[in-house]
């Protein structure tokens, strides 16, 4: 099954733009490095076909292929070919429509677009039922949102918001990071 | 259950000494900033007790424990009162045995020591039993080692080694951070 789930494909999406500011305007957060290398590695371990990071501002994609360059074409990557093969997972976009577009016009399909929260919404998806969309056979786009989160017109657009994941206590502050690597094991992990 | 393993209490200790380079001498690797702030935050989502840090190099341990406080006594805790809440579960320690004496005397039971390894060892626990080890009352000490992972002394010293995180593919890198929250996930998540 697991298999089957990794074959039509799963990609991760890392939502620097529209995300929520703490006081909830719409902006653009800032690239983090570790961001890049984290989620690149832990989508590697668990078999996700891409790594898209979207960011609207010039300058951080510059920086961010810079980065990357420099571990997948450059000195770190002869370094440790590891990082290598994990960050040629990642690829730079400006939009979240983009990254579904090139994903359906890859694998002809349209990729279904599952949007991660730290918040619980009505009808959200199961980690249960998470795992039998995969098996659908349609690529699967994982969004996950910087700052405090997507904005919900990204959620409203999305064909599944997933629900939290629940650390059984009353803190809901994961990073990222954290939070891809728990949503990823539970979805693709043995 | 789970509620019950949480009272017995489980502890995350980072060790930076003893740890083998790349080259497999043991060494003190540097402490990380990222880590002492995602491990915390997961720690406290998964109702962790404590999460210690180990490192025997004095300038590491002043290092980490201005970081720390900034966030906890200091302005940064101010302007983020949930960061505050996790980096307030941060001790920074000179040895592992110094943690379980430490753990020991304070609940007056011997922890249980597991440590964790991306490699797979005869009669490793799996998270099925960890789960089950948690709930016998001891407090338990989960260890992860930065580096290239902690020494053979301190694997031959455990009560159990964990089992390692398999993620399907044949890619065993997983960042320490990403691991920490897999395996608290598995552990203590619901």
């Amino acid at each position: 099954m697991l298999d089957k789930a990794r074959q039509a494909g799963l990609h991760v999406v890392l939502v620097h733009h529209p995300v929520r500011s703490k006081t909830g305007e719409t902006i653009c957060s800032a690239v983090t490095n570790l961001d890049v290398h984290d989620i690149a590695r832990t989508s590697r371990t668990f078999g996700a076909k891409g790594y898209y990071i979207v960011t609207t501002l010039e300058d951080q994609t510059v920086l961010t292929e810079k980065i990357v360059a420099h571990w997948t074409t450059g000195r770190g990557g002869q370094l440790n070919p590891a990082r290598k093969e994990a960050l040629g997972l990642v690829k730079i976009r400006q939009s979240l429509e983009e990254v579904v577009a090139e994903i359906a016009e890859a694998s002809g399909r349209s990729p279904k677009v599952v949007v991660t929260s730290a918040r619980r919404y009505p009808d959200a998806l199961t980690f249960e039922k998470g795992r039998k969309v995969l098996c659908d056979g349609d690529p699967l786009v994982l969004v996950f949102g910087t700052a405090w989160g997507v904005t919900d017109e990204v959620i409203e657009q999305a064909d599944h918001v997933l629900e939290p994941v629940d650390g059984g206590t009353d803190y809901n502050h994961l990073p990222v990071r954290a939070a891809v690597a728990i949503i990823l094991d539970r979805l693709l992990g043995r």
